[in-house]
């Protein structure tokens, strides 16, 4: 049988019940209109997604069932609809999916594995369920998983599989990391094969905190051949005509027997993955879109030094809100050289920010005729007037500031507390320094493929990394260079490799302990930084969770 | 038989094995010198508790194998120490307490429950064990549980209980908060009752990161009374007599056979509750104590406003460090009141600090000159001058700054980001403002039975609450009064109530909806703020996880 199944890939708002229903019946009607026999919703989709301890209260849980009680009323028609939400079942919260079919739930099936690692907390805010659900619809005998229940080897899935569903559904909440897509594929293909049924692979978009979601929906036939995938990081309905094999199983609930068929089977459109490095722009652009708006944001503002880190993030900025919701600001002292203020003019320049300069001398002045600051402390004071200055104008004008530091730089401290770490959301915080140059090419490229003017001038890109905090400063003088520390960083950060490793690598002895020091011993102002998308395999913040009071040493 | 059992009730650093192997050595010489026949240390006293995602990391787990081997082969002698760790097995972390006996480890138990709710995240860090033990020392079958074992009812322990142990041990990580050491003893009570035999309950001392370990060691016979129990919050060994059946099982491993006995049993003391204010106060003062030492700090600075929250958190410094490692800047600014100065003096001349005056007036000024700041855009702009400026004298004298905020501000976010926010330490961000008037009315009255100075001034004290950072402002401008404030505050946060049950209780509708608004708006500030000892229920922080973005409105 020929079965039509709409694959809703959208873009939730965590506790925002009423704007989530209103997202699940706009894309029921499409799904209805477009002759869909089922619509399939992402992970939690009512609530939005991770929800983190909300998913403890009461009061949410309660909230939730009513939002699903209400939506499912306005469901109705042939078309079955397949909603992720928090229930509360024998006073616990439960990860759940409801089968809504015209206007009635009529079965449920709650998450059976809970991750519990890197930016997962599951297990501590949900209670697991334990049966696999088959519900039979147009005589087929469908089978749900969420999530992590594909991703574990012998569990909820292998049951599933030994009850012969005819087809499988699974709703998730996936997070973006680099090359995720392919590791993706490679499970849903796997799991696939071993249920012998196509299966059908839901994924929202958007940012949410340090989480985004790439979207990436797949469906693949029994024999785990691709038939139909979405693209990644759009919002959208992909509408998919799936072979389906009727009456192989005992469902445990039976909604319809009646097989169906479509008068013209759709083409399924099999979305081109993006390169790496635009996959990684999108990624940031999204997640930094999506934090600026679903905090009610309207416009950002953000520190111009004229060097590549901040030019970089003001042309994500840019691309995720427009120029014309883009605040630059010039903010030179005495040891600023003569290009970093014609960089970050040049920048405004070619992408049309609204840009400013305050030079900082009459402040930093004020505080150094009045304290005692010398050294690091006189670094720190001027990114400090930096940070209140830009804070000044974001209190103000209502401006979210975004905060410029990379991954290298966090990773060893490289920052001033207050100083440059001023701000709501850091884009690039899991960007590593060499990525900072990559990106920044690959988006000046994709301008003059287009015939428009790069972004990022060529002198940020090219000239030496410095903080312009004394004189002649450059990164070096405190930092290995960076190709080399990027690479002992992801040994040491993403891969948790320890000295011992890294040194059998063949990495110098003394460049690992120096360089592991610093991590370790910047843990403290990596918490106090702001969010940023989650990138690499191993974020700082949520995915690694350490001790601030610490003296291990690796 | 009439056993010796010594409770090291000690203070460990988290990754420090090799001052831990010491402190396990020196603790089990003084066991052995008193004629203890077992030693027990708390839940990993080895590695120190909690080390968080460093029990993922492989070369960590090895670091505290081998440090496990080294510090057995230097235990030697006829008494048995019961010594926590982090194990590896087959490759996975465990939480895990060795029995050393004569240099050999002879025996190890894997904790089984791993709690995964408020501050803990251990079915994150480890993997759990499943089986009892029970292991024959001098003819008694000792069975060991650790921490979370004992709070789960039909779990582990009943597994033990069936086992009919002779004496149970339990070490354990056992956070403080109010009032827990009343559920501690009547969870101990209950489980040796159970077990129908004497349990020796062991906790650490000490501050670590947020959390504060109180002691209180416990001692009850069968009957589940009490037989001894140590202070709170002080290290120490306790040793105590122990009327113990023998050959009561069939054990996992056999010591030994031979009973022993004591010449002349000790007298076991039983410490003396302290009160509440008391308590809180001293677990305020742990904490403080070791994140600045621990932290490799030697000592604090404190901006004094004259109002009662800075003075309150300089007595608690000069209480953790002595007032020659404590000191106070006072930053007035235009809109200061006279008796903001006087008051911060009067604190000063009465604890003996190091006291300057920095106004910040030329630093306000300079950037008013520059930049277009009104309103709250201008009262922000006073408390990041005083911000930085604390930063300032930290960096360049080496201070840890301590923030100032109380748990009703924090709550509401009635304070600035990068102003009053600055600091690696916040003392009372636990605590209610109106624990603050208690526990500063406390603290005088102890002075004053002392026959000593009272700390803080009685008119920071007796005076309107104001943030001073406009003409004439008092913090009821912005926020209810605060005895009603708090009242929502504790049913709101602490007690995760919904605005429903709220106002079913009798609160007003439209104070409960503001409050709630406020609270849910200040997620973000709070996520910046810095750490600070766990005191009540729910603290912010580790404790309480919500999303910065979302819509949820209670």
């Amino acid at each position: 049988m020929k079965l039509r199944v709409a694959l809703a890939q959208v873009n939730p708002t965590v506790g925002d019940l009423v704007a989530n229903a209103a997202l699940v019946r706009t894309n029921f009607k499409t799904a209805q209109d477009a002759g869909a026999h089922i619509v399939v919703f992402p992970e939690m989709v009512l609530t939005g997604y991770p929800v983190e301890d909300l998913a403890l209260r009461p009061s949410f849980q309660l909230a939730s069932q009513r939002a699903l009680t209400e939506i499912a009323g306005q469901l109705t028609g042939g078309c079955v609809a397949i909603v992720g939400y928090l229930d509360q079942v024998n006073g616990a919260p439960q990860n759940m999916v409801a089968v809504i079919s015209d206007g009635q739930v009529t079965a449920r099936y709650a998450k059976c594995h809970l991750p519990n690692y890197g930016v997962f907390d599951e297990f501590r805010n949900f209670v697991p369920g334990d049966q696999t659900l088959l519900v039979r619809i147009h005589g087929a005998d469908i089978g749900i998983a969420i999530c992590e229940d594909l991703w574990i080897d012998g569990g909820i899935t292998a049951q599933l599989a030994d009850r012969k569903p005819g087809l499988v559904i699974v709703p998730n909440g996936s997070p973006y990391e680099r090359a995720k897509d392919d590791t993706r594929l490679a499970l849903v293909t796997k799991r696939a094969r071993q249920a012998k049924a196509p299966l059908v692979y839901v994924n929202m978009t958007g940012g949410q905190d340090d989480l985004v979601f790439d979207g990436d929906s797949i469906v693949v036939g029994a024999d785990g051949a691709v038939i139909a995938r979405a693209p990644q990081f759009e919002d959208g309905i992909a509408v998919v005509d799936i072979d389906v094999a009727t009456k192989t199983s005992s469902p445990d609930v039976i909604i319809s027997e009646d097989e169906v068929s479509v008068d013209r089977a759709l083409i399924p459109g099999v979305a081109v993955r993006l390169d790496d490095r635009e996959e990684i722009w999108n990624a940031i652009v999204v997640g930094l879109r999506d934090y600026v708006e679903k905090n009610g944001f309207r416009s950002v503002v953000v520190g111009l030094s004229g060097g590549i880190d901040s030019a970089l993030v003001a042309a994500l900025a840019v691309d995720a809100l427009g120029a014309k919701r883009v605040n630059g600001v010039a903010m030179p002292s005495k040891y600023s050289s003569e290009h970093s203020i014609s960089d970050a003019q040049a920048f405004a320049d070619a992408t049309g920010i609204h840009f400013r300069t305050v030079p900082i001398a009459p402040m930093v002045d004020a505080y150094m005729n009045n304290l005692v600051l010398k050294g690091v402390a006189e670094e720190n004071l001027q990114a400090r007037v930096r940070g209140t200055t830009l804070m000044g104008i974001s209190n103000q004008e209502g401006h979210l500031v975004l905060a410029t530091g990379n991954k290298s730089e966090l990773a060893v401290g490289y920052s001033t507390l207050y100083g440059d770490a001023v701000g709501g959301f850091a884009p690039i915080k899991d960007i590593y320094k060499t990525d900072v140059w990559a990106l920044s090419r690959w988006r000046n490229e994709i301008a003059r493929a287009r015939g428009e003017a790069e972004p990022i001038p060529v002198n940020s890109i090219e000239k030496e990394p410095s903080a312009e905090l004394r004189p002649g400063q450059k990164d070096t003088d405190s930092l290995p260079d960076y190709l080399l520390l990027d690479r002992v960083l992801t040994a040491y950060v993403d891969d948790d490799q320890g000295s011992a490793a890294l040194i059998a690598a063949g990495f110098d002895e003394a460049l690992v302990r120096r360089v592991i020091a610093m991590v370790d011993k910047a843990e403290y102002k990596r918490r106090q930084y702001p969010p940023g998308p989650k990138v690499s395999k191993r974020a700082f913040g949520k995915d690694r969770r350490l001790p601030m009071t610490s003296r291990w040493a690796e």
